[in-house]
């Protein structure tokens, strides 16, 4: 709880948050909710990572495709990787919102093929040593201390708690227990998937392309969490349209639950845009989710 | 250890066994494995539950495909629906090993088009009242004890215990918990999918026919390992030919790793076959995986 103080300002959304875990945790009261139960999901990409300018991941994913066409310069003729290697990030951003499942395919086949461990390595190099654009520190340290903070007090007592990023499972797990204290096997993702090889008759793992299906992203939400957890959550946060179906869920559980968008409206210390939330922030507002303002809500965004 | 102690004989495997973990848990050792890597894995059909004389979804699929033909007579048309209203576990025997694919496509389609929580409540059901044509107790019961402990003890040495079923995900997550002690999250298996509908507003999800892609059996258990671990186990145990790959990834991992394969040898107790686990058990003494007799290493074998 020190910990909780410590980056939040005494607001009502830390009065809301609190309230609500001592509510689900009081074992004689009427909203208990047994441990067993207690699941707890943060979108990643804008919930706990910053996403602006664009998708780590997909930065990430350009890196690569320049690469890829420094080796091979025919690759040049494929819209996507002439894009990145002139650094054309218009190119990018005009397939999202608009063209997501394109975009989604240019950032996962861009690693295929390659062995699962292979492909760890680079993105653990990357997200370790590439620095973020206006912050100068590298992509890792660009989390948001408060909610690293919320997840540990939500362990803390007895949640379990999830990511659920519409963004690489495999990315985000190469560094999730370093970063958020958060196990692989708790990280749930969009991801690529995988075929058995053979390695000097050792089996290995390598990355196929396309997409498992469905995307953890939308309507995707609540179908990966039913795969990977096999209940609905009571503690939902997210931050953009895409987490709804998430939030949905677990309003639709018939149990005690706490919903929370997050509102970047703070342009001084990260970023402030409503794109690509605007339907969740109506939502919001009519349904009673909690909205956190990173201006007013926070004391600290990053620990640097 | 107590636990371990009381269902197991004193023999070479348990000595194994416990040997494995004082190895990878000395912190001072040249074979410490740390708590974020001690993956275990276990096979659920023959493994940690009596899967003859029939696997015990199959079961639960044709008491489900015989309800429905008593509701449409025109179902039984349909070969399936006709074997399993005239109780001819022939045909469905007929599929295994040698269809599985289409076995599986009989068993997880059978309750497609319905709510998961729908579902749940079935499976719960039926487990827990449908009684074993042998042993005369429920499903749920035929558990093999000195499994429960092993798992027990793995996790008390901080030992990270999933479930890798070929048979149904959702199936086995109803009873996990209360059976094995292990929460739903970490029960791994083949499944259907869902999809997000609505029911008076309220998101729900319903069952999709087919299966994600891959099964949870062969090649495809290292592949959902990653998936929904994220990392190779270093203890896997198994039973049968479809165990296999999943006992190699632990033996690729490049860490210290046991690897057990469960010998169906008491005829008495339970049950005797080599069917289905041919090449397991060739493999096995070819790589020095560790073989449980039923017989000789088992003190019991169920609780009833």
């Amino acid at each position: 709880m020190a910990a909780l103080l410590s980056s939040w300002n005494d607001t009502p959304t830390r009065k809301t948050i609190l309230d609500f875990v001592v509510r689900v945790t009081d074992e004689t009261g009427p909203q208990f909710v047994p441990p067993e139960e207690r699941i707890a999901v943060f979108d990643n990409d804008g919930t706990l990572w910053c996403e602006k300018p664009a998708y780590i991941q997909l930065f990430f994913a350009i890196a690569r495709l320049k690469e890829m066409a420094e080796v091979d310069s025919t690759l040049l003729k494929k819209p996507a990787f002439k894009a990145a290697a002139a650094g054309d990030m218009g190119y990018f951003a005009a397939l999202y919102p608009n063209d997501l499942p394109s975009l989604m395919q240019v950032v996962f086949d861009s690693h295929a093929g390659m062995t699962q461990a292979e492909f760890e390595k680079m993105a653990y190099d990357y997200l370790s040593h590439t620095q973020h654009p206006r912050f100068g520190v590298p992509y890792k340290q660009c989390i948001y201390q408060p909610m690293v903070a919320l997840m540990d007090y939500l362990r803390s007592h007895d949640f379990k708690v999830f990511i659920t990023s519409a963004g690489g499972m495999s990315f985000v797990r190469t560094v999730s227990e370093e970063i958020y204290g958060i196990p692989r096997e708790n990280v749930i993702g969009s991801n690529v998937t995988f075929e058995v090889g053979r390695q000097a008759d050792r089996l290995i793992l390598l990355r196929k392309p396309g997409l498992v299906d469905p995307a953890d992203d939308g309507p995707g939400k609540p179908v990966n969490i039913e795969l990977h957890i096999g209940r609905p959550p009571i503690l939902a946060a997210g931050n953009a349209n895409g987490d709804i179906e998430m939030l949905e869920f677990a309003q639709a559980s018939g149990r005690p639950f706490l919903n929370m968008l997050l509102h970047h409206d703070d342009a001084e210390r990260e970023y402030a845009y409503d794109q690509g939330a605007e339907k969740a922030l109506q939502l919001a507002a009519e349904r009673d989710w909690q909205l956190i303002s990173m201006k007013k809500d926070w004391q600290t965004v990053f620990t640097f």
